[in-house]
């Protein structure tokens, strides 16, 4: 791994180096807890029956002869849920959900809305009991005809999903809602209408010397992280659940678990395990509530794993969709206006992230006209599930392409063409809010200085394409406890689950403040009793807002040292002058005592020391993507060959640079096999033909070169470190960067996902055929 | 069980009322999970092998076969430890130990100094294998003579344990250390030597009109703790242990693991699993160091669960002794002078508390001229460890048999004769220290009024006794850290282990700070990556320190909830009343907010809120404890029943009364059960005879009427909320007590414990044949 990083000039000691992380010996030792890791005495094992049809009403359930089977303890259905209201509700720092439509995404009630949706729950003395006893539940459906495509599903005479789906107008955040009793209202499966939009499109494109404009349409594809769902729920007789699980927030967990269960979230303790990757995936429930509710009814604790197909076929995959867009650009290579239109489906129930795609299209751009209108349509599919920077990747797909005509229609280098029109502090975004400080500019520099942008492509066939993109942090509520050891070590508590070693970054911030080495300090992620809410390890955003909290933390703790020095020597705290780990008296700099005598004295001046902070910590900081990617495309097969891969990106300060590079390179990864391979492969009822990591083709280490990881660092003037946040991004570029190299190699411009062989073949006839 | 608290009016809300405590269920339902009750990927099983003899060199040990047993991957001795320092050192906020003996008490050095001492540790991949390993070791033993008892054992040519013992003269409190190279005294089994006195002997016995002298022996007795001792350790390969196990303190198991292994102590994390009874024996390390040491050389976590038998063998077990006092008074009953001479047995190594027992002998007491001799003595029996307060009982036993002789002879009332020479605020004890604020007078006074003591005895063969005692609970550092959830419920995060509510107890002081209910925090016991220090479970200290902690961070949280309103309000702080969870504005008292209301917008305000508080939360706070008790003594067999027993108790306020009956009867039975059937039956090669469950008699609920605990609150002015301490001081009357009671019974003063059927008989005999 090329380490890439530029120098760091801003003086830190801790941050900025390469500490083994914390749980690394667990993971690689195979000790570390993963979700279906825990085990309790009693333990049931519960499955999921799912509907085998796609759209089905379902007319009764019978579980009569599934409960005659010795060892079955338990079935539940929706039945055995409260019935919760259709009007979306705010719920763990995200976007409103919707309580009814999480319920029946959770258990199927009325109606099967696609194949894989969850009908019942069964807990037995063993999985093997269990799965006999999924088939021994006799369930009467009426088959409905499903509707598969979401332009499709905008036709008038469509199958419709849900009777009394509320159509929003204008609302870009929003879970879906269901029609009051008097809107008598057309049904439909828009679930959402909206437009951003900013300028003048007739002013910006009359502009234009130059316009270019195109459809394009992407797969729906999965997350594919390598932990399946599990959890494992224990419902004490006090009325207290203690669920066990992996996800990426736990507090999110239980507040969704609570609000599927109708009870208080002070009911509910969950107790985050070590995450197998979640990429966006593991910030709903699904099995959780289930496993709940059977442990409720048996007095025992439940544990559900899902199977590789169950994580295909009953959980998000991100939305397929179609992108119509169109920009103009003055000869001189000035952009003036662009236009999109969107729609994505999100599947069974209202919440494709189309907002998010809208905002991204053209976002890494100063365009004084720019317009996106987006679709949020319900389909016979899962419910979709954010994705790392969901939707980014269809919408740089779109975006980017054109940009890269546009260049070639206008003759000019494309990473120049992109300088002269990149955004830039101030610069206003289509929905009409400026950018704060951002490196695009830097970001691009970098990619044009970078020996790959110009190596020589080396042979026929290949191609070299360039993309790029930006995705902004979300950030939210967290807390850090520290406590101070006797022998000068720290122990921290926090509450970001740790995807991808939020853990150390955070310990790398307490340890940065106090002058020790990230070694000393040993983190801890609490459960949702031990410590305070913390958001979501989602948009970029855990070491951003844990990072800062422990850093406030530690900072509680350095001024509690500093009075224990004051304390010894007996002066005003104004009098101790701190440097690192070294607390001076002022008047007398003889007088010096360091954190580790501070510490081994804690107990005879006052007692242990404990520092805490709580906030939200907020605070936007958009991170730019430039990547470079070398193709070589075998005309007779249309298989896409990865030669050369460079991925520059700003993360503002690379906490720990070898953590970011790989989260470049993973974001990378997923990128390209979005571009190449990755695809739900469907049949015309709904059914999914390639539910197996066999089948759908994620790639491989033996399929790529190595990613080189170019960081560049240019700190958020608002974090107390510098940091932006770094895990999406880095998904957006491949899909176009290898689209506009395959057109260079071929002369071909590709408009759908997957860029398959058999996609590119096709593309080659066609060409061949004009 | 009868409710007899006084009415608390002291205004609490939350405090003095009875709760169900938050781990209840878990435990009557069997879902809470014990020392052994950890399972890990990879485990390996570990058994220790224990000397056959009581006094022995070990010459030699071979593991060759038992290594070449399939399933077995490691045998590890005294030989893969660290050599230590035989100095003493602080660790654990405790008395100073012995690194040298601690660990030699771990695994056997050179030589095994009791049977049960252990010799080797053994892992493999079942319990069976590793057992059958055990049996292949082969140890060459030259078996020696051991000395048994305490007396014998001083003196001159008495089998010598250790040759280079430091003889310590006037030091109390000492682990025992040993002797320089320049040393050359002799040997000796006497590891301490000193002497408590105040006031003049010559000129106090001189004042005395009735003096009262009496020899009396006890024998060793056990703990007995339902759970026994189990850890399971990994060493990962980072360097780090993780020890999970249940003790009186996890950051005491850690300081002491890490010192036994000659590691830093932040490199051994020890993770708190439920507890099932320590009472003073969970204090020290015995597998958790040879389980660590199995897991290093293996690369697999090992458990090691001890067998009952190992538990009596290879644990400690309380000292046997032998206690010569005296007491004199005047005839208006005046006590004037007392003295004491004390020789307790420490077991293989040093550290009988007999310096404890001296300073509770005559505590209860205003005695002007006091003096106690002590001599703790090492014998060939397992180390000793602390039981509930440590030799309370028979120094009890000798000083309140002694009481009641006196007011015989002086024909007063025995409550009347204690009252008059009752400690008081202010009085000076045998250490020359004062009282503070105490109790006696009333707790006397309440077992005065109590209809147990006018009763009639209503039968031949009956007695009644009385006696009582005192004991000053130990502090020390404690921690807590509490986050306000969104829905107003309370985490608390704190770092005792819990033995019998404590964590109820501290969510009590949350609770009321906060105006909330108890059952609306959610307290657990952080591990020591999680938690700071926290001091033992021991010492009557659990509630005291974590209680304070808890209102010290209930109140920290308090605060910043004051600062919400006024942010909310915009006003400064000043601005605003709390009253309970009330938090109106001073100016304008119409605005008002709840902390519910404040706490659902704390992530809108500025974040999750969190309190935090570490101190050492020190100050003696001595509980005195008067028991009542009328048996019925079998002339024909000796057994001894008991027909009614009252303990009354100054637990200062009681945080949960329940809870404090709880453990006022508990301490009874124990002494109890000490006074009538407790021993360890030793042949004359040391070897225990009765190691087991069914063998050493325990008192069951049958044995035993309905303790009635009541409880007279004399609140600790020292603590905010008045705690004094509750846990141990009611162990102590028991023995002398009922003692008393045989003796109204049968006119016998019963002098040795246990005063079994077999010793009364023998009494009776002698008795008549006097």
């Amino acid at each position: 791994m090329t380490a890439n990083a530029t120098s760091n000039n801003s003086g830190f000691k801790v941050i900025g180096t390469t500490p083994i992380r914390h749980d690394a010996t667990d993971k690689v030792t195979g000790q570390a807890r993963y979700g279906a890791d825990i085990n309790l005495p009693g333990l049931l094992h519960g499955k999921i029956l799912r509907s085998p049809h796609a759209h089905a009403i379902i007319k009764s359930i019978d579980a009569t002869k599934a409960l005659a089977l010795p060892g079955v303890k338990s079935v539940v259905t929706s039945a055995d849920l409260p019935e919760l209201s259709g009007r979306p509700v705010d719920v763990a720092e995200g976007a409103p959900v919707n309580p009814r439509f999480l319920s029946n995404n959770v258990l199927a009630s009325g109606k099967a809305l696609y194949k894989g949706h969850a009908i019942a729950g069964v807990a037995a003395t063993s999985v093997h009991i269990a799965e006999e006893a999924l088939s021994l539940i006799e369930v009467d459906y009426e088959v409905l005809k499903p509707v598969l495509d979401g332009k499709e599903a905008m036709e008038p005479g469509s199958p419709i999903l849900h009777d009394r789906l509320f159509h929003s107008e204008g609302e870009f955040f929003r879970a879906g809602g269901l029609k009051d009793d008097d809107d008598h209202s057309d049904p439909t499966n828009v679930a959402s209408h909206f437009i951003f939009e900013v300028g003048s499109q007739e002013q910006g494109f009359k502009e234009a010397d130059v316009v270019v404009e195109r459809e394009f349409r992407t797969k729906p594809v999965h997350q594919g992280y390598i932990e399946p769902h599990s959890a494992t729920a224990r419902w004490d007789h006090d009325g207290r659940v203690t669920v066990w699980g992996s996800s990426q927030g736990h507090f999110a967990i239980r507040d969704f678990t609570a609000l599927v269960l109708g009870v208080p979230i002070s009911q509910v303790k969950v107790v985050p395990m070590e995450v197998g990757g979640g990429f966006g995936g593991k910030l709903v429930v699904y099995v959780e509530p289930v496993a709940a509710l059977l442990s409720k009814n048996t007095g025992h604790p439940v544990k559900i794993t899902m199977t590789r197909s169950e994580v295909f076929e009953g959980t998000g995959a991100t939305a397929g969709g179609y992108i119509w867009a169109k920009i103009g650009a003055t000869k001189d290579g000035r952009i003036t206006a662009a236009d999109a239109h969107l729609v994505y489906e999100s599947g069974a129930f209202p919440g494709a992230l189309v907002n998010l795609a809208s905002m991204t299209i053209f976002a890494p751009y100063d365009i004084p006209n720019a317009r996106a209108e987006g679709y949020d349509v319900v389909v016979n599919k899962p419910k979709v599930a954010p994705y790392r920077a969901p939707l980014g990747p269809p919408a740089g797909f779109a975006g980017e392409t054109l940009i890269d005509e546009l260049a070639a229609k206008l003759a000019m280098d494309p990473i120049e063409f992109r300088m002269l029109n990149a955004a830039k502090d101030g610069t206003r975004r289509i929905t009409g809010i400026p950018y704060k400080k951002v490196g695009y500019v830097e970001t691009l520099q970098a990619a044009k200085d970078h020996p790959h942008y110009s190596a020589p492509l080396g042979g026929p066939n290949r191609g070299r394409g360039i993309a790029t993109a930006v995705c902004n942090n979300i950030t939210g509520p967290a807390n850090a406890v520290v406590s101070m050891q006797a022998d000068g070590s720290v122990g921290l508590l926090e509450g970001s689950s740790d995807l991808a070693g939020s853990r150390t970054a955070a310990a790398m911030h307490v340890a940065e403040v106090l002058g020790i080495a990230a070694e000393d300090v040993h983190p801890s992620v609490g459960d949702t009793d031990s410590i305070g809410y913390t958001a979501i390890s989602a948009g970029s955003s855990a070491v951003y807002k844990t990072g800062w909290a422990s850093f406030e933390a530690a900072r509680d703790l350095q001024r509690q040292l500093a009075d224990r020095a004051a304390l010894i020597w007996d002066v005003p705290v104004e009098e101790v002058d701190v440097n690192d780990d070294v607390f001076t008296h002022r008047s007398n700099t003889e007088l010096r005592l360091t954190l580790k005598e501070i510490a081994a004295r804690q107990n005879a001046t006052g007692g242990p020391l404990v520092g805490r902070a709580g906030g939200v910590w907020g605070g936007e900081s958009p991170g730019f993507a430039v990547h470079i990617v070398d193709v070589k495309v075998d005309p007779e097969t249309g298989k896409t060959d990865i030669i050369r891969y460079t991925a520059v990106q700003d993360p503002g300060t690379a906490i720990h640079p070898q953590y970011v590079e790989g989260q470049i390179q993973g974001g990378a990864v997923q990128g390209i096999g979005w571009a190449l391979n990755e695809e739900y492969v469907t049949d015309d009822e709904g059914r999914m033909l390639n539910a197996s990591l066999l089948d759908y083709r994620m790639p491989t280490a033996l399929d790529l070169p190595m990613i080189d990881a170019v960081i560049v660092e240019v700190p958020n003037p608002d974090h107390p470190t510098g940091v932006r946040g770094v895990g999406e991004v880095s998904i957006i570029p491949p899909v176009p960067a290898i689209a506009n190299a395959i057109n260079q190699a071929l002369g071909i411009r590709m408009a759908e996902t997957p860029m398959s062989p058999g996609a590119i073949l096709e593309a080659i006839w066609e060409k061949g055929s004009e």
